[in-house]
């Protein structure tokens, strides 16, 4: 992409409503812009970050098995009425009268509407395990919303829903989610810890939150050092295998790990001291076991192998990809901006022409353009006729992991710099052996 | 995809509520299912097709130059108070408080917000044109939603909005616009006729329904019969070029085509009989020119290469993409069930499996998944152990372009069976011949 032809409105001044990092940086990298409060737009740079997101999790969540399907934003109050939420739900809840006066509500989350999919079609214990998700608009009426989409009223989540005969098979589905998770966040390039979880209005009695460190993390978290070193399980793991899940949740969930509301001061303090990380935490993702508690209300129930039926055991499994976002800058940025992980960047490579104009320079910078997209990566190609410090500054902020610079003397001599976002590292490369650089 | 581990649940009776074919049939091939009145969920297959439109549409606008974002469903009712719909818009509009009792309402069309974003940033005609899109929910409270998805009440909409310094230059927006979704069209597998059309609630005076024929059409339709064989302009068009696109406008507005409101009796009188066609059609994508309607009262404006401030002329371009596969469905089915233009299918290729738990149809069956699969096909299997009869009456139902049969007699003999959904014409391939098919 062309930066003359993009759509980048970067803010040079820092805006004064933010309050926490991420939220900054999105706003002057020109990710996204508030529309009122809570609501945002995704503005080019942001929605390039989001698809990147959803394709990680779509990928993982179908690795494990889980199948894609789009409920709607909108929901009846009805269904809410028969597992009894419509009332429970408080002012979260964005409840809405239709031109009949029928009451719908945009939806929190799914239970109510997927089960009701369910009951409608599955019968039989044969056709389980099925784990159904989808990646939807969602809406919670915060009372204060603040932190830009990390705490925004309409969010982007991604919501699986799984059901099985019994108790123990639908453990196994909540290890294939809980291994997905590990993976997922992996990718995204977050070191995210489970840790036992309250479960809250969704319900049930087994719960994790998937915690990443950061300084700036809403809640106090601990736990064992070990999680900093542990191993993520490769794309080899097989989601076929309930040992092999079991085994790998077993070693996720046996060092201690609890948020605040969970902290067990005792068994904390059973620890050495250089093994304890107590720390500020974000919640990434949470995933839920919580057996019948909506398909008994709402009759969903299956005939078991007795031939008898029994109400479905159901676990639902949350990632938000649009907070997601604001928790991957919060633990990877500097002072001039953003840090991309190299899985999630919204381009590979940021090419910038130091003297548009130039001949020699045009030439050397459309020949790198033009090359770089054959070989497949994703490049922003900086155009504009602007002084260089504000091509740098650009580039740091929107932090693609590699710039390449191309300037009129270096392009003469037949050799352009690279410059690494991360480390900051920067080398000089002959024209002739820049591909190679990007080969594999 | 293996059928035991999917979620295809089809329909054996025709639903009673379903007035049009492609309604009756998007519920029996298990794509869709209503929640409540004129909202719909999207099941795997019916997500598999609305993701490959969503491609296709989006593929076209990345060409035309178009860049996309993703704005909110929810908006604030002050955005509709500047430019005046507020009031206007009437009972479809669902309008919601929010619990500190401000107005909101769920996004119909976002000809205000994106107004709002484009004059947040843009100051200068230097940074034209700027064509902004994006696919996203919308919600219109129809008084009687019906026929699915073709009229639902919450519907996924592609909506593109082109700002430019002057009316010749956002001519130019509007005719990048028209070939795009020529091109879109076309890549459905569709025949879609531009014709002038009213500009309604949008406003403007320029405006381009495109229509598909159909005789379960909603409306009649009028036109030349050169529009049947007209040539689509191919992937090599350039969108820079002006004068190119101009002249396949021209080339496709000559011919008389109008919609039933726009019909002019003494110009299609005028036509020789056998040069007239007269049908019903279904509207697929509509395009406005409404110059400075919005940018005026919501003062959206850009410095001229004069230096005077001018109000940006604007576009706007719809496509329903969740109504698309409706139309779609309802160009191309037989008594069977759906047949799908290559381009849209869920899967490429059905593969039956006539006797599972036949050792040697078994391996053939997974033998032939693995190399479709490695040669980049999508394929769905049929491994369930069910009656021939059925297995055939659902590969035609959901209307896969290709089936192989496998059954054990065959396997025996080293061949199956190619059946083309289109055509229903029937080849004996041997299997070792079989991937040679689907080379290139």
């Amino acid at each position: 992409m062309r930066l003359t032809q993009y759509f980048l409105p970067i803010l040079k001044e820092t805006p004064k409503e933010a309050e926490i990092v991420s939220h900054r940086l999105m706003l002057r990298a020109g990710m996204i812009r508030q529309q009122t409060a809570g609501i945002y737009s995704w503005l080019p740079l942001g929605k390039k970050v989001l698809d990147k997101i959803c394709n990680i999790v779509r990928e993982e969540q179908n690795r494990a098995g889980a199948i894609e399907i789009m409920m709607p934003t909108i929901q009846s109050a009805d269904l809410w009425r028969e597992s009894g939420r419509y009332d429970d739900y408080g002012k979260e809840m964005l409840r809405i009268e239709d031109r009949h006066e029928r009451d719908l509500l945009y939806g929190p989350t799914n239970e109510e509407m997927v089960t009701d999919i369910f009951r409608s079609y599955v019968r039989s214990y044969k056709d389980l395990p099925l784990n159904l998700y989808h990646i939807q608009w969602k809406f919670r009426d915060e009372v204060r919303p603040r932190f830009g989409v990390m705490r925004s009223r309409e969010f982007l989540m991604k919501d699986a829903y799984s059901f099985d005969v019994d108790y123990e098979s639908a453990k196994v589905s909540y290890d294939r989610m809980f291994v997905a998770y590990l993976r997922t966040f992996e990718r995204c390039g977050l070191k995210a810890i489970p840790m036992r979880a309250d479960t809250g209005p969704i319900g049930g009695e087994l719960s994790h939150e998937f915690i990443i460190l950061a300084s700036t993390g809403e809640s106090e978290v601990f736990c064992h050092r070990d999680y900093l070193n542990m191993a993520v399980p490769s794309q080899a793991v097989n989601f076929a295998d309930e040992g092999e899940l079991a085994d790998i949740v077993r070693q996720w969930t046996t060092p201690y790990a609890a948020t605040e509301e969970m902290h067990d001061e005792t068994a904390w303090n059973a620890l050495p001291e250089d093994e304890k990380v107590a720390a500020r935490g974000i919640e990434v993702g949470h995933i839920f076991h919580f057996g019948t508690k909506y398909s008994e209300p709402m009759k969903a129930v299956v005939t078991g192998p007795d031939g008898k039926d029994t109400p479905v055991f159901m676990g639902s499994y949350g990632i938000g990809p649009s907070r997601l976002i604001a928790a991957i800058i919060e633990a990877s940025h500097d002072e001039n901006g953003i840090i991309w992980p190299k899985g999630v960047a919204p381009f590979d490579v940021g090419l910038i022409n130091m003297k548009p104009g130039d001949a020699d320079c045009d030439a050397a910078c459309e020949k790198i353009y033009a090359d770089l997209q054959n070989a497949g990566l994703d490049v922003l190609y900086d155009d504009q006729d602007t002084r260089a410090g504000a091509k740098f500054a650009t580039m740091d902020l929107i932090g693609l992991p590699i710039q390449i610079i191309a300037g009129p003397r270096g392009v003469k001599a037949g050799e352009v710099e690279i410059k690494h976002r991360a480390t900051g590292e920067r080398e000089v490369v002959p024209l002739s052996d820049l591909l190679n650089r990007f080969a594999g």
